[in-house]
């Protein structure tokens, strides 16, 4: 093990968080929000900490063979750790909530861009705080993006193996050179999409400072609002179709966006996962709005606004709302629970399982059914026209095994700690998925203040095990990671 | 596609059931009820049926080389089908039941031996019917322990080829000597823990009649009562304790038992799924006990004993209780909730998922979660000592891909057909789990007579799909199935 490149990547992280801690200052000053301090001291000791373990531990990270796979779990892990535990810092010093706990919790909800909030109304926080927590959710999305095409694909983590070559064409075996090109080339797209959704959100009628925050929030694919009624709370259809469009956008492979934005827009289309994931979008909303029209929630257009609204908010895993879906039929809300599996595309800011996992697993089973009735015959999983070796659907399996394993267990601890099933399951589905408000008492008007102290730690492990696709944090935890 | 066996075989299936109605008639006689007239009148249109299609299609079935996988297709699942159908005849011809669907629901429920019962009061049913409804368990079971380990492993469904060699040794390619076989050596066993059961349970106080019933519902995993409390009504610990001893032999490998008796004991220590299935037993008993403790069930004694009641009652898909434990705390809930995945062994008469794939897919996924820290290594999952070939384990993907697809489902259509979210998914759990009893509306003291129509349906429908491990019925809806 090589620790001294992982602690220096660890401080730059640090160091970064701490420079963004600086961005909500002038809104702080706009607002006359007494908070600013709090911001600047938090930046000081993050910078501070931050650029001396870089600095101090650089030296030998010019050579890029230093880092590899067992580096990178640790990195990866501690770097979301690390981020939030400085990044809590300014809702600490500036008293917006009193318990460690709490500002981790919220932090890590949004660096994880799952939008678990602890905070019953938001209403009252002052703006700079409202500003950082929503660009939490921004910066943990361009970390995930980087994350999943350029950083698992190359530690064979459930399955993303299949994204090696997405990117930087012929795979280098090396982190760090393959890391920078992907962000660079990413995080373009990232900011074009970012700048179009914005301009979208102030043409609506949006101030500055709240189409900024609501766009931290979808294209990280987080959920946290500036309103306790999240985005219905503007009143706007078009706000709400403009947000239901980069939401779909920021659950889909960045990847494809990059090339659409070089003029291949066939790529959407030749891409099986991006067209799955619109298949089953477009199927939930049909649905959903059928059962609205038929549940009295509205009449047609707004039926299928707010169907069509929650369905890409929960599918994509960002968890805004504009409904109280808890009033929706009984079966509006168990379609809407198993849609919290499905998650992004891969190579998106989305959580949960992805829709790539599911299409392959299903094609699996497919295969097996035609297998019966020709039990000679040799099946292969395809994809994009490609053979997927058997080898890949295994290590989606594991994937899944632990997924199934891990949502158990915690459903389990967190009815021990005295949560009702749907509140329990759900809230593991929704923290697990990184969505954020669940069902039953954290529905999507409901927080997750109430829940007691285990109850908040249990969450936010599963936020983070969820958002680094279980693999890269347990690996850990096992005896044979630490041994020569 | 060789119809003319398979109409044979079904006739002959009839044809038994039609003669096994003639067993309740004594009871009807002893008990003075009504409705013996019922059983001849079911009886002789069974037997004149079944007998007809038998011979009259018999010839060519003298050719053991008829009768291959499509066939063995159609077999298994007709045959349940039209068992069922002529089973509910005494049902019907008797006034038990008015409608059709609860008649031949509460058959299928038998022969599956799922146990969810749509009778809201079964004591008053008359001794005939309830001797009737609780043998189709036994009879049920005898079907699934022949399909299991004699049937399946040869058509390859879902792993089960495992199994191949399980019984009759060198494996045999034709499916009518290897059934024969098989029968004749198991049922032997069945036979013997069925008399051993129905012994202790005498020795316990229950009269003749409860003592049959209760074992047909025990050794086939199947769940009816004569008592609308179930077993707990019968106030007996004694009972309890016998009926947890032979539910959990019931939900082991009869294969087992079957050296067992021969003398090998250390069958059940050597097989890798039998100390798996006691292994989740024992730690789901042991964690109940506690909760019971903790939420005043009761002293430490019956705790325990309630604990490990409904643990084995859940886990080996039996469904009897001796407690509602909807009162019972949401922990407790959520862990029997998880449990009606795990179900039986294979070749048991225990339905769901069975511990065998739930074990070879956690091998799997603690491999993967190896293979992070040595990329390089050859990693096998072993079974039993030998390596599980991987087509084995993308087999069992594809049932598990089919089993979560068909509960998904079928969960969605049961809510909108009206259920609230955790009866509707706890009723798909248990009837495809072909358990029984569920959570909410359909709890362990309630029963599946206000489902409405559709829901009715849905659940026979679970029930059959679960009880043939999904591809069996599965296969024949697909076109490639007809094609020449």
């Amino acid at each position: 093990m090589n620790f001294r490149p992982v602690v220096s990547i660890l401080g730059f992280l640090v160091f970064g968080t701490g420079v963004a801690m600086l961005l909500p200052i002038p809104f702080s000053l706009y607002y006359g929000d007494a908070n600013v301090t709090a911001f600047v001291f938090s930046s000081l000791i993050s910078v501070g900490v931050g650029l001396f373990f870089w600095l101090a531990y650089r030296k030998r990270n010019l050579d890029d063979n230093t880092l590899h796979a067992k580096e990178g779990y640790l990195v990866v892990t501690f770097g979301w750790l690390f981020c939030s535990l400085f990044g809590s810092l300014p809702l600490l010093f500036s008293g917006t909530v009193s318990s460690f706990t709490d500002a981790f919790f919220e932090v890590i909800s949004g660096f994880t861009t799952t939008g678990a909030s602890i905070i019953p109304d938001v209403e009252k926080l002052p703006h700079g705080i409202l500003f950082w927590r929503s660009m939490t959710h921004w910066l943990g999305g361009m970390g995930i993006i980087v994350l999943s095409l350029a950083i698992l694909p190359l530690l064979g983590v459930g399955g993303m193996q299949l994204f090696k070559a997405e990117v930087v064409g012929p795979t280098k075996d090396k982190l760090v050179p393959r890391i920078a090109e992907t962000a660079r080339l990413l995080w373009g797209v990232y900011l074009i999409i970012s700048a179009a959704e914005t301009l979208f959100l102030l043409l609506g009628g949006m101030t500055l400072f709240d189409a900024l925050c609501h766009m931290f929030a979808t294209v990280g694919t987080g959920g946290f609002s500036t309103r306790n009624h999240s985005i219905g709370q503007f009143q706007s259809s078009y706000i709400e179709w403009v947000v239901i469009v980069f939401m779909f956008l920021a659950g889909a492979n960045f990847a494809l966006h990059f090339r659409a934005l070089r003029g291949n827009l066939t790529a959407y289309r030749k891409n099986n996962e991006f067209v799955f994931y619109s298949t089953i979008v477009l199927i939930g909303i049909a649905i959903l709005t059928t059962l609205n029209i038929a549940g009295n929630v509205g009449d047609a257009s707004t039926s299928l606004r707010l169907a069509a609204f929650q369905v890409v908010s929960i599918t994509t895993t960002t968890g805004f709302n504009t409904a109280n879906y808890q009033t929706w039929l009984p079966s509006a809300q168990v379609i809407l629970f198993f849609l919290m599996f499905f998650g992004g595309c891969a190579g998106s800011t989305g959580g949960s399982v992805k829709h790539i996992r599911v299409l392959l697993l299903l094609r699996t089973g497919i295969n097996e059914l035609k297998r019966l009735v020709h039990p000679k015959a040799v099946l292969v999983v395809r994809h994009n026209g490609h053979a997927v070796p058997q080898e890949i659907i295994i290590n989606i399996v594991g994937f899944m095994v632990l997924y199934a394993g891990v949502f158990l267990l915690c459903s389990i601890l967190m009815s021990l700690v005295g949560l009702d099933f749907i509140t329990a399951t759900s809230a593991v589905a929704a923290t697990l998925g990184n969505i954020g408000p669940g069902l039953g008492s954290v529905g999507p008007w409901e927080t997750y203040a109430q829940l007691p102290l285990l109850g908040k730690w249990i969450s936010i492990a599963c936020m983070l095990l969820g958002r680094l696709e279980l693999f890269t944090v347990l690996v850990i935890f096992s005896g044979a990671f630490w041994r020569k």
